[in-house]
């Protein structure tokens, strides 16, 4: 089992056993309708997809230490997957994303509901609220997953406080990406970028969840310090990947539109670079286009090639190998156990080499 | 120092200056002002303002088992006002109030530096995303506090556990809060109400910090249930209160409008009972202002005067004097250390006789 899909192949269903198990308690203990709809509609959206990347890292932590996999570490790992329905439920809200999964999103689900129920005015606003109760909701579930997980109360604490930890960075993150989004491209550099990849991505989706799972395994400082050395550089590295999969990717392997980050402006790394080497025709274009809505497929593609013939694409490609390869060294030279090493070597390379 | 009041005074400093260099950490923390402005005002926010009733309860349910008061539930008494930070201010964008304390609120603060920087477009939007990722750090904060107090692994672990209950319960009393408003007045029962004010003030309010007091100064299940059976009952009486002074109250005393509850159509039980006793021509007129902001002087008094004729208001009265004295009661046949005994049947007095 080297491979890191495998992996989650393999852990997958049993970290959806426990996600059904857990959030069916939870919509049991509620007897009136319209709090249960609300927390039906956190298991549906937990339960709806996603592929369990991070309580499958989280598990690999604890046995990257351990040695062994028990069942309170997949017990415990659902912990960070309601951690990322919270975040999510979240962020539908801010970005105003209607579908995800290829289903609704929560508040847009409540503002239907609210439609159908009491009309149509205000009914974004209530579903807006629903949505960041239900988020607040997915979020103290979590705490109470990985308490209730069957760990000793000092590494759960400590793994509790690692937790708060990543949400703050993942919050601080946000801010910064939101904000960016709102400055004008010539007073975004490469650095504020790669912060947001680092407390957004690197942190929130590899770091984070490995580091859990070695501090539930009891893993010395020195472990814990190189998974850090490891997430870090491949966590970069695969959003970099997204990003050249969210403008250069075959839309029908990738599953979603490929002119949409070019239509939102959003400030990737593609961008911020192209723009950096652009001459002043090329930025007027990449100006006008770059969170135009209305953008022609024409526009998009003239945006592509600038990106590719400033280099910037060729950049970032590098940049991505060079820190997944960073990555795999980081770990290659961990006191970590040796099938653990294998699928998280093969992580860092998937990250650069996935088409989807 | 037999007063509640008393009480709140005396440790208000310590709970303040905790609060104040907790935060100063985090502010400092960070070197860029994107995200800096956004932590300075949650610190503005938790700093400007609030009675800081739930800390010196969690402080009084500690000192009641252990018999003294120690830095170290000073400390960890700030995680409660950090959550009432988070939740008011997730609250004040599900009610878009742009005015707490006398300052604005967080969304608008970031709408308005929003239009100063970028414009008007998007602005509001774009406070209400500031303001959801504020809160969910000052959660994440909260634990973090909790943890950071110097307790024991074992009871700070029970302690989060009990916070993220109270938590859950106060978001499923903010679901059914906001989905009754939406709800036609004949459709809500008395039991709805209660409930509401159970969740959304008794638990919240009272009992939770009580009983994370407790936990931490590990008082046993006797002690905690008589918290329990003290604060349920009195933090019903003390939104029974708050309803009473919110229609009823004198303007310049509450410090709010008085007739704002009214306009807003608020479900509180003055209502729901003088519409249950109502006469349909009284029924209609209730039907007409509740919730109508358009509502002249007149208007609102016509309402009063349907609350007071039918009985409403000595039924709410009553029920919030029995409730206030079932929870005396229970208190006094506690095992509690005398001082704070004395202190918890103060508030329970306090509550129904407070005038603002």
């Amino acid at each position: 089992m080297a491979g890191f899909n495998d992996f989650v192949k393999r852990y997958g269903r049993q970290i959806e056993e426990e996600l059904v198990s857990f959030l069916r308690v939870k919509a049991e203990g509620l007897s009136d309708l319209r709090r249960k709809r609300v927390v039906e509609e956190i298991a549906r959206f937990t339960l709806g997809g996603g592929k369990r990347i991070r309580p499958s890292l989280m598990i690999l932590g604890y046995a990257g230490s351990k040695g062994v996999i028990d069942s309170r570490i997949v017990k415990a790992s659902i912990s960070i997957e309601l951690i990322h329905s919270y975040l999510l439920m979240h962020d539908d809200v801010m970005d105003r994303d209607e579908i995800r999964r290829n289903r609704p999103t929560v508040w847009k689900v409540f503002k239907d509901l609210h439609e159908e129920l009491y009309g149509g005015e205000d009914a974004t606003h209530y579903g807006y609220s629903m949505a960041i109760i239900a988020g607040d909701l997915a979020a103290a579930y979590a705490i109470e997953a990985l308490l209730q997980s069957g760990f000793e109360y000092d590494v759960v604490s400590r793994a509790i406080e690692y937790m708060q930890y990543v949400i703050e960075m993942t919050g601080y993150g946000q801010i910064l990406d939101m904000t960016l989004e709102k400055e004008p491209l010539s007073s975004v550099k490469e650095e504020d970028v790669l912060e947001v990849h680092r407390l957004k991505t690197a942190i929130y989706t590899i770091e984070g969840p490995l580091r859990i799972g070695g501090i539930l395994a009891r893993a010395d400082q020195a472990l814990l310090d190189a998974y850090s050395k490891y997430a870090i550089p491949v966590g970069i590295a695969f959003q970099l990947q997204d990003d050249i999969l969210g403008v250069f990717g075959d839309e029908a392997v990738v599953g979603k539109p490929v002119d949409s980050d070019i239509k939102e402006g959003k400030r990737t790394l593609l961008v911020i670079k192209a723009w950096e080497r652009a001459t002043s025709e090329q930025r007027r274009i990449l100006e006008s286009v770059l969170g135009n809505r209305m953008a022609t497929k024409e526009d998009v593609e003239a945006v592509r090639d600038i990106i590719r013939s400033t280099g910037a694409l060729d950049y970032v490609k590098d940049l991505a190998l060079k820190l997944a390869s960073e990555g795999a060294s980081a770990i290659e030279m961990a006191d970590v156990s040796s099938d653990v090493k294998e699928i998280l070597k093969d992580l860092a390379r998937v990250v650069v080499e996935r088409v989807k």
